[in-house]
């Protein structure tokens, strides 16, 4: 028998969504691998894999792994980590047959794999065994502050990135404590978001930023938005950088 | 006389040193300019340059914009200031003068533009006199995590961005006050870092990260490193993800 050599697990950043924001590191990767896996929802083609569509070489092989489908479970509930858990775990094993049979496989993650991206949850339970390479991305914040020409931190100016998932009082204390904020997970929190940076007497400066470098993406003042209805994928930017020269 | 049709300005994030870090958009960019700026030390050529050099086409043109001496002016002294400000209105009007010609420019900034980049203080001085497009770039922190795989942040997590300048007892509590932090501007802070990440408990969790994507990049424990010397391009990575399911 001949020993078997194993495929290499490359983590391939997308970006935001714009293809041409694919680096030309991913651009080979995607060249390179035999197999490409992405997350997806069931039922839907996956924002990673629309990104990388003009790269897909005919025949290649695909990987979706489809979310189970847990939308009628609490998240903080047990069953739900242990369906997502079990997830993650045959996805990874689903990765490492074809990586152990010599395969090479790029799992796609949408902005940078290892800021928030679903690829950390296959990174942790693959790269102790098989060559890996985290290739980064553009991550969306940067996509919507470069799209808005916005400059969002200098010098020695504090950044901070918030889910807008936490309680009113907390997003407004952090608020004070910092130069720039990114404010991301915006839907329904808009409201609550609106009051904190108020609060904060921030809500001047708040721009609202909607499907960065996507083709329908707006950007404008969050003071000037009058309806509170945004999609999941917006972010709210605070702009540092008071003391320009 | 015909009315002159002005140049684009295109600010571009040229990544942390790898040039395969460029994007597809850069890429094109710099081969539509017609003018290359990019600022350096004097003597010297330029990062940003550097990691572009494989694109330039023969004969294009170059616009170094060098920092002016000021190593033997206090930061906060009103004639740095001056000084400074000087440069960077004089390097706006030299680009200007290109794009009031017709000429498309492209501004080098290494890493991405809009996080802490030098084009920042061109941009404010001239795009609302051309039409400019920022291209988001690879940070030097995306960089950094991407080459230790290490996942940085998941879920709710806060990501605090830190200047090592800052003070110990400032860092120390910002520190306990984040799942994830990245400490930037590390060089001849690191003493301090180290003892404000102890303070904090966080010591442990601590990568440090040279020169992260350039050839001569490393990567290891904060605890494991010994000595206390780092160049100014080194970072401290804090990572998040306690709940890693």
């Amino acid at each position: 028998m001949v020993a078997t050599v194993t495929g290499r697990l490359y983590g391939v950043g997308t970006g935001p969504g714009d293809p041409e924001l694919l680096t030309l590191k991913a651009v080979r990767a995607i060249g390179e691998a035999d197999v490409l896996a992405y997350f997806a929802k069931a039922g839907r083609a996956g924002n990673g894999r629309a990104i990388v569509e003009g790269l897909l070489k005919p025949g290649m092989a695909e990987l979706p792994l489809y979310y189970p489908v847990t939308t009628e479970i609490d998240k903080d509930h047990d069953e739900y980590k242990r369906q997502i858990t079990a997830f993650y775990d045959a996805s990874a094993a689903a990765v490492a047959q074809h990586l152990a049979a010599g395969r090479t496989v790029a799992i796609l993650s949408e902005g940078d794999p290892m800021f928030y991206g679903s690829y950390m949850h296959l990174h942790v339970r693959l790269a102790d065994r098989f060559p890996t390479e985290v290739i980064p991305g553009i991550t969306a914040m940067s996509g919507c502050w470069s799209l808005s020409g916005l400059p969002i931190v200098q010098g020695d100016d504090v950044l901070s990135v918030l889910p807008g998932t936490m309680g009113e009082a907390e997003l407004s204390r952090r608020l004070v404590d910092t130069e720039a904020a990114v404010i991301m997970k915006v839907g329904r929190n808009l409201p609550k978001i609106r009051r904190a940076l108020a609060s904060a007497g921030r809500l001047g400066e708040a721009i609202y930023v909607e499907r960065g470098t996507m083709p329908a993406s707006r950007s404008m003042r969050l003071s000037e938005k009058l309806d509170d209805t945004a999609p999941y994928f917006s972010l709210v930017l605070v702009p540092g950088w008071s003391g320009r020269a």
